[in-house]
């Protein structure tokens, strides 16, 4: 998420928290590491990840502990980076409440038809041509392209499913990024697209989404992919372009999947797939070597059978 | 899809294409090639189909070459018989857009109580003592029966998944069949059911479905099913009488499922399933076969257990 | 459920049925089996379960037989307790129906914000500082708690999936139970919660749920628990305190989870599971066992490929 230009001392003030290194610093975004970008706040409060947070894009990183800091950038230290973080993405994008089916601030391309009972939030924004059924929720903030059709039932933009452990409790990750569908996608009854937590879950141009199927918050599907009924991808999982999944599979977070790929019924997938490549099975793996699991087993039936005739 | 009867050279003309044999003739319907009958309209766009599309009860075939009139039915030549099926589905029956919650050529019988919130489109018809819980949403020219209950959030009658490969994109088959749900059937909340393409997706009579079920487009399910949660049937598929499906099970399209059969949780099915049988297993078999595969596996880890050990 | 205390002659003549035993009896209650306690109606009709029922806690029995009475207690003989017992269902709580989307009878606490579309049922309360997403459907007599989160589109408090065949037809059980959502619960868009039929189904305090996921009739989910999406857990199971449940996962009904379980992506257990397992597989068991199962089958494709190279 971007913001109007601050001086990292403000956000020091905000979170009431101790400022080392680059006090002129002029930061304009805050985002999880995995998207982060010059003159963005990032936040790290494991050792493991120290490094990665500090030689990241990112210009200022709030840490949980007082280590040097880079040249040119800026450190927070506060004990809690993850709740530091959530306050500013609350501070920068407090939650708004609508009372309205459609946000008086929303806008609607020409010849878009909008059914009875959607509800959508505020700052969406919806191109030509669309179709949106009744009863669809589109949450704050979400971008829909021209051409594109969603069906009944459906919720773009819900909360990434994104919590932090504590001894007595979860603590959830403030969302403030959105959901982006481009152009000619297609998106059935009954599904579900969270938002990205500081970025934008994307559904490429031209892909098709059957109904009941869930797509986890940041998580990038390539274009002109075909996605059958009740699949689930988790959040963060880059999916490349002219993707074909069946039904009821299941997609671990922050996999990486080709081009071309594959992936029959039921899979379930917890490794990245290169380009090209037919996934089956659960735990997935090829096709062809499942297909041969799936015959071994068969002859490895038979054979225990005839040993107890003997 | 039935319309009023019209010459066949006025769809060739709506087509602006060539027309061969009975130029007189008289059609009434369009529908695809697995449901056509007499009267009717069909397309086929690949040389390996020809034969069937010919020889089928159509009285007239939209076909991409030049090839024997069959005696008494008209051909139209159409480079692109897929996009010309998909224009006279919306010549025929252009997609309307209500305004109202409840369109005003709905009927709705006695004593069938709609619940707030409930969208009911153009030309459904619901008969007596149903239950329609809200927030569900009912497309246009679908059918519901008596003494049924459709509970909330479930969407009856979205868009057939169903899409033709281009090089740059997809296209869809227009869809212009409804759904058809008999008396005593029992729906669950957030259920989808697609309309066919041309004919009717069914519900048979006394059959209980619970949440999260998906039906495909042109699917029927027989009389006094059960259907446990997020199970999903594709399209195209016959499911018998009196077939109990467990939660989770996964069934490909264009299959036929004995009567009597019983479907144990979590199973993909991929082929047809005689009656009376248990299936289990992904890819399903026979379900005592697959529980000796399970036990199979579990006397190999011992063998090789027992192997390393020495 | 419980009701205003009534002389069992009240019962016996609601039904039309012989009472034998304590007529002087007063009964405030009807519960399944299950959850049964003192002052309540239960109901058999299996010489196999006329034992369990009478020495239950219920001091009513509605049975199809005249057996010998246990002290104290009254039994009402009727050919199908099954129908009696949701005759009485329904007349000690009739089906209400509202007109509006929030029922004046609903109570809502302070600092909660309910979204347009929102339907809310007769009776139902919400706690403080809640949030309930457009399009949620929240059914007559149901609890939501504190600081709960609930996303849009999603069922709260729809029929328990449970029916009693008969030779043409199924007769479902009525529900007259609720669910109660506890503190600080989040509840993912497009999900769906049962009734209890007589008792509540549970989420217990802190408790993380995903979207998509479908929680059976009576069935309890401990405290601090994460549920991915998609998954669903059939009816009167209970789920410990800190279970972390991966996406897809079935669980069958009437079962008990352990606390601090974890079942991994797709797993259906079909068994109960002691505190701390980690679980794997269709069906499921203990994962290093399955691990070792997925291990086993590679080296026997490996074995079979060698003997036929040879």
């Amino acid at each position: 998420m971007n913001f109007s230009p601050v001086n990292i001392q403000t956000i020091a003030y905000i979170l009431n928290a101790e400022l080392t290194g680059n006090k002129e610093l002029i930061v304009s975004g805050i985002n999880e590491i995995h998207c982060v970008n010059d003159g963005d706040i990032v936040f790290v409060d494991h050792p493991k990840y120290y490094d990665k947070a500090l030689n990241s894009k990112a210009s200022a990183i709030i840490i949980n502990q007082k280590v040097e800091c880079p040249e040119g950038k800026a450190l927070i230290i506060h004990p809690q980076p993850f709740t530091a973080f959530n306050i500013l993405i609350r501070y920068f994008q407090p939650i708004q409440y609508s009372t309205t089916l459609i946000s008086p601030t929303a806008k609607i391309g020409k010849n878009t038809i909008v059914f009875p009972n959607v509800y959508i939030g505020n700052h969406v924004q919806i191109g030509e041509n669309s179709i949106i059924y009744p009863n669809v929720v589109i949450y704050d903030n979400c971008i829909v392209g021209n051409n594109v059709k969603i069906h009944a039932n459906t919720t773009i933009g819900a909360d990434a499913f994104y919590y932090k452990k504590h001894p007595d409790s979860f603590e959830q990750l403030e969302t403030c990024g959105n959901v982006v569908i481009e152009d000619f996608v297609h998106i059935g009854a009954n599904c579900t697209i969270d938002k990205g937590v500081t970025s934008s879950t994307v559904i490429g141009a031209h892909s098709k989404i059957d109904n009941h199927v869930h797509i986890g918050h940041d998580t990038k599907i390539g274009k002109r992919c075909l996605i059958a009924a009740h699949t689930g991808i988790a959040g963060a999982t880059v999916i490349g372009d002219r993707v074909t999944i069946w039904g009821q599979v299941g997609i671990s977070s922050g996999l990486k999947i080709g081009n071309d790929v594959t992936i029959l019924a039921q899979s379930g997938v917890g490794e990245n797939i290169p380009d090209g490549q037919t996934y089956f099975g659960s735990p997935a793996g090829p096709a062809k070597e499942k297909m041969r699991e799936v015959f071994a087993l068969k002859q490895l039936v038979k054979l225990i059978h005839k040993l107890y005739d003997k």
